[in-house]
């Protein structure tokens, strides 16, 4: 049987910056990406998928011993893409091609005898959607997920180390109140914390199939009374089951879902990102990227200091998300199945290595984000005490002045108009601060020559909140870390419970 | 204080067919809609929760008494649009506006010591989010869940009803193996009914805010010690919970969560609709939409009888499904909100009136389908049997004959270029009619002359299936269906917690 | 016949915020949109469609006189939203509808000999998409052009306005070497103003027809001879075309073409918008939205001044950009067509509504725009002089120094780690400082002791360009804008070949 | 200087199937395409603008030999991907180690005299949007016009070849009224032919720019007096132009114009195999992929011929087509740019090869097509004639009666009740068939009893117009393909004026 004669080929000849330049950024990364995602690793997935069939056959009809199962398995690890590609050059099939080389590899290994079980009673689709499972469930589980806890640990890192570092919060661009810059990070751990359970069910939940060619087992139930059984304990072997009901092919909703969970974590990270690269911003410089001794901003500018990688992440966001489209219109297959959705599905693969690459970036970023306390607070500063004029405001209502937030926005045009500090405008009436200090006392507070010099104070929940959210995110993700690691399970028991 | 002095206007006058020409094909459902999204229902939705606000802050300092809650709920009741519009046009702020109307209508009321509760350690944001929870809680547990759960219960039926009609299957568009069209719906009760639960999940699961500016309880901070506390049980009062972090807006996740799992459910009824405009091509014709007697299918063609209906839901969906690239670039809010979402957001409700439309004229489809047995019954004889290449496949191979998809394939390239039906070209294979008919013989079937002339036999599970799928499924919605109906709760124990 | 018994409705009950918030913001704009895109513009549209046509087989007939035009015209007229809405109850069928009610006003006035007409060879989608046609481009030059012209003219106005003014040039939010304010403003007038031309143009080539059912001319085939001249000349009576080949539609592209060509102008105002809105940052403060005395930027926040008007250009270019790939799908219609293009292209009037408000609120965010010089240069000294680290590493690299870059990359990182302002330290090297007078004197340019203590001064091209594309732009939208105002021409002349 | 130390891949390690799986399938395409659009494609045009750049400088000044010529030639030559990447490494910034690569070759090749002005004037992103310029219009120009060419020239070729072959018109599914199979076809390359020109001047019109950081010609101001003349000569010498403005990149405008351009047509391509795809169903069966003889239909189901070509170019248009969303998100970069363009702009490469993928798919259905014209009239007849209800009515009408489409949507009802032919109710109706019978003599036709027995004679302008469609654009095709083939020009002319 022929394999086809290919040469290897320089990877900067390839046309997808996935195959060239982000597989140098990412290697570690992509490759192990590989092993689940590249047309290797998929068709080994498949071998293993026929495989596992011939196994059920045997099984089934009481034929299964220790010497069938390794001429299965010697079978399977025999079976390369090489010699696959050459066979489906002549039955332009590929699923009968890859029959057609697993039944030779069979009879080399003087086993023709199991030949007819190769592939009997499936479809090409019973074995491409249930190898499929098996390709994107590794992919997600051994890869993507624990890139993003690591993602979610620095984030509770970040947030419970700076839980007290105070930062003006910023709405619309504006000051606003004052927060404190874990209290910013504590967002990301909690939003980003709050898919990941689920991203991990969804990948476990893939489903797989045996239900033939229209989804209605007719050519299992040639072979079987109970083909449904048979389906499960033919899926059950590969840590799989079957979903509530498969025409030609598996429900698409199932992959549908962990695509739009997977990109609902990728505009977390975009957040995150926008935020990151605007806090940079010349005029605010709050946080910086790491930057190499040797590291070149700008081939013109040599004073850059640019923040590069958060916009990589953000630009890897716009190139995938709406790919999701593409997803959803994979919803659609006519009857028992077109195969319209045949090669969209191939760029899953493209999505997830994607995905992978910013999640990997934004480790990076976080891992070496150099935070500017001192610049915070100096930031805090700018407004001359205009983000303490909610407080006031409060207080005034609170005390019974109805029209306080009015009384407020005139004091703040006053300072404006007059280039003054608010706080210098709103100590100056002397009727206010009497009825402020009154109400400052009451709650414990400093009276309002104090309270207004220290916009920092006035941080409501922001340090609580942060190191709450810190530590319960991060003990979460570092158990799901811990668990992760293989498609088989999460956790000790899990592993043993499966594969 | 100045009410807007707005002329009613002739819908025909309206810019989007939401609000004319699906209004006009969809009253009910609209109107019902229209409680909870047009601008008078979000409006009323945000008075009611600045209402709560004003009770929760009595509740909490013991002033509240039934006198008080009777003011305020009056006051809440007569807060209209056409006022709120009025005032914004001075304030340039719809918030801002809609406290002012409701401290004027509070002090014409004889509670002016009420006013200053009003909005009292709200930012907008608090009230615009909370608000906006409960609109699309509404409409969404009210108007479509009931609406999914109903076409849900009639693909059940066509399940059921049709389990046993016999139906070729076809994939890539080609007769494959035969199946029974109570199969080919239980498809889609099977995929639309494993959206429902997580659909109603997800609604309930929208959260509110009361954490200020920033998401720090700066404000509420100068007025209770336990601002967190404060803010539950303000929401509770609402029968909504918090989410696990805030900004000035609430996460946005739960919120895209909701929407991508309506477009999930969106997708399916897209994938429906082609399939049953696809069974009416005047070559298969295998159901009918119901055909009024004065109704016209052409302005030209006096003799067409179009498949509108099930085109009308597609196109609603290509009109609707990239929208969802919208709900993803919501996500993405700058430091502790910028307002580049506020625009975007506002038309989550054409998103749901659109999907509301495509429901109901599914629904409408689906109660007047006409299935024509006769034809799916001639249909499936069209190949003259070559639907039947397969279980002949299946029977060699398992009677050891290795190369049995080869000589199948022959066989029916054969009957095409003599021009004969495959049984006949099969059953002129002695020696293949021998295996045929012992293998048949062990599996309880009828010899080969019989049973390669009744495709519709070779059905597999087809039928058992679809009855299974029909019975499950319908028993869910119904029960879905049954708890539905109210914001509050699903079921009697569910309505009793809540509100 | 009966009429549609309608009640108006208040448009607070309407569901798209189309059709209530943004009206209210943008009445006179919203108002000349509906004229041309509401259901009413749209059926008046038809009605004139079916009305050219009637006189157009009347005049090929040698039929048409003053009484007869007059007598169409007066029905077409008469034909009103109300009562084919009432046909269509029986029908079912729009176009019949309006075909039914136009002959009964025919007969109504006398002229039942008219009757046979209406709709003669035409089938419903040549009536459709020509009055689509219509309706689309009246509304694109009418409205839609007329604004982006002003917007263009604004920007303009700014770039020759402050082609002077001194700004920091930012790359990565990162302070980058000097331009002007004007600069950057033109930059948005040459790429809006490249988009204008092209839009007219796409929208004056939206294509009508008359070729029938299937786009073969049958039905026509009966009655004339030579039925594209026919076509033709019924086309051309209401100043349009036929495009290259049509189905039972028109070929989808012209449409397509002028719908991305008006999002690629929408991308652009998105742009500007972040622009302006990244400008208004607190720290940065360099540009600020015109703000009421009355206006209240938050609830909660007194001192607030936000750029909500930017941040609500780029929430609409998010709500609508992504509605392109309902274009594009739209492009997909069966054989000769089928339906599921009906209710997506309704949407076109939602998009083109969208962009409106967009442009209307980018035009008023212009014009009250206000520019904060003192503010620019401050923040363009900011950096103590890195931004001319460029010119200093081309002077020296033009003197011969091959690791001039090198050199001056460790200078910004020796004044960064010293806390001095580049200059301080550039200056402070007295070979470099020698080689680089030697250099400047070349040039003209004063020496660097004066030249790098003022970064304003290298500016480049930055003014030049400024004034020279602000005119070129403002002379070709003015041409435009002074030629626009009416569907049937560009300027006088055009007017007149045209309708 | 280091040289990565790089092992070469086999290409199914790749994770894009564009790297393996495609490329192939599309050896000779990709392959093309690569020496555009892979890294190495990519970083050869990078180093021919920095190599064009030093010849401008030496130009400028008078410096340029034909021994500095060769130099620059042979160093640009002699920088490879595999050296660059080494010392991007270092400088993480991949311009800069460009620079460094090609100063390191000059210097080997005895020229460090030409080192300063390698770069001189120029940040990176001139040298990159310059670049890319080049790599995406040779792309274009030389693999995916000249691929949509042929495409194009095989659909006149249909539309010539079948202009006489009957075929039923199907809208809505539903057979509506005969036109010819070369009509149909003329549709597509009516639609496809209307894009080419476009594509071609979008291409060539693609810009390139020198103008600096931030577009002003800072830098360049500092060598040159008229740095913008200097610009256009450097651009010049690639055979490209500046746009109207540039930041520090390029007006993204005319990128996208292409893009969507493209896109446009490709989605011409998805429609067409939708048309194709569904004419292959079994119960239509009217043409046929080519189908090799060995080739295998399905793994199970050996009778099938499956259309999955055509299944093929759709999927790949829902895989690439919602990238466009991409496009118009790069339109937005902040201020003179942002980066977060910068990845997402590196994924056009992907699109291009998405593209090409499908042309040269349909390319192979459309030369392969198998067209069974036997089937095309047995399918016309199946109607019994009630595809000639239309010209029973226009007739009548013609003829005075005013309910004729009434009257004829009745007589097709009769006959479906009645399960007759229409033709055989319609003839029984004899005094509707003697007005008939008169108009039909007075157009030069066959008396009734002919005329609705031959449903194929009444296809209108079909045939004419399928011919005359085809000519044209087969001229304008094939003029394009022969001028094609090269970046610099369109036909000789057009060779020998650029470049």
């Amino acid at each position: 049987m022929a394999v086809l004669d290919m040469e290897p080929r320089d990877i900067f000849d390839n046309l997808s910056p996935l195959d060239h330049r982000y597989w140098q950024a990412n290697k570690d990364v992509f490759d192990a990406l590989s092993r689940h995602l590249s047309e290797s690793g998929q068709l080994a997935c498949l071998a293993r998928v026929e495989g596992a069939l011939v196994l059920a056959h045997l099984e089934a009809r009481g034929l299964l011993d220790a010497s069938a199962r390794q001429a299965v398995e010697a079978a399977v690890a025999a079976t390369l893409p090489q010699a696959i590609y050459a066979e489906e050059e002549k039955t332009r099939h590929a699923i009968r091609a890859l029959v057609n080389v697993l039944q030779a590899r069979l009879a080399e290994a003087g086993r023709p005898d199991l030949g007819p079980y190769v592939h009997l009673g499936a479809t090409s689709a019973d074995i491409l959607d249930t190898g499929r499972a098996l390709s994107i469930r590794g992919a997600v589980l051994e890869v993507i997920l624990p890139l993003l806890c690591k993602v979610e640990l620095e984030l509770c890192r970040l947030a419970i180390e700076e839980a007290e570092t105070p930062q003006v919060g910023r709405t619309h661009g504006q000051h606003a109140v004052p927060i404190t810059f874990g209290f910013a990070m504590a967002e990301y751990a909690s939003r980003l914390g709050s898919c990941l359970p689920g991203l991990e069910a969804a990948a476990r939940g893939l489903v797989g199939k045996l239900s033939g060619a229209t989804g209605s087992y007719n050519a299992l139930s040639m072979s079987y009374a109970d083909p449904e059984g048979f389906e499960r304990a033919f899926l059950s072997s590969l840590g799989l089951a079957p979903g509530g009901h498969s025409t030609q092919i598996v429900e698409p909703e199932p992959l549908l879902r962990l695509l739009l969970g997977l990109n609902t974590a990728f505009g977390i990270l975009a957040n995150l990102s926008d935020d990151l690269r605007n806090l940079q911003r010349s005029e605010i410089a709050e946080v910086h990227e790491a930057f190499g001794a040797d590291q070149v901003g700008s081939s013109t500018m040599p004073q850059k200091r640019n923040p590069w990688n958060s916009e990589h992440v953000k630009s890897l966001w716009k190139a995938f998300a709406p790919r999701t489209m593409t997803f959803f219109m994979d919803q659609i297959s006519e009857h028992q199945r077109d195969l319209s959705n045949s090669a969209s599905e191939r760029f899953v693969a493209d999505y997830l290595a994607g995905l992978a690459a910013a999640a990997n970036r934004e480790l990076k970023v976080l891992r070496g984000l150099v935070v500017d306390r001192d610049r915070m607070l100096a930031n805090l500063a700018l407004s001359g005490g205009a983000v303490l004029a909610e407080p006031a405001y409060i207080l005034l209502a609170e005390a019974g002045v109805t029209d306080a937030h009015e009384v407020l926005r005139r004091l703040t045009l006053r300072a404006e108009a007059e280039g003054k500090a608010f706080q210098e405008v709103l100590l100056g009436e002397k009727e206010l601060v009497a009825i402020l200090d009154a109400r400052l006392a009451a709650l414990g507070l400093p009276a309002a020559a104090v309270f207004f010099s220290r916009p920092e104070a006035y941080r409501g929940r922001a340090a609580q909140r942060a190191r709450a959210i810190g530590e319960a995110c991060r003990a979460l993700a570092a158990a799901q870390l811990a668990g992760a690691g293989g498609e088989g399970g999460h956790g000790a028991a899990a592993k043993a419970s499966a594969t």
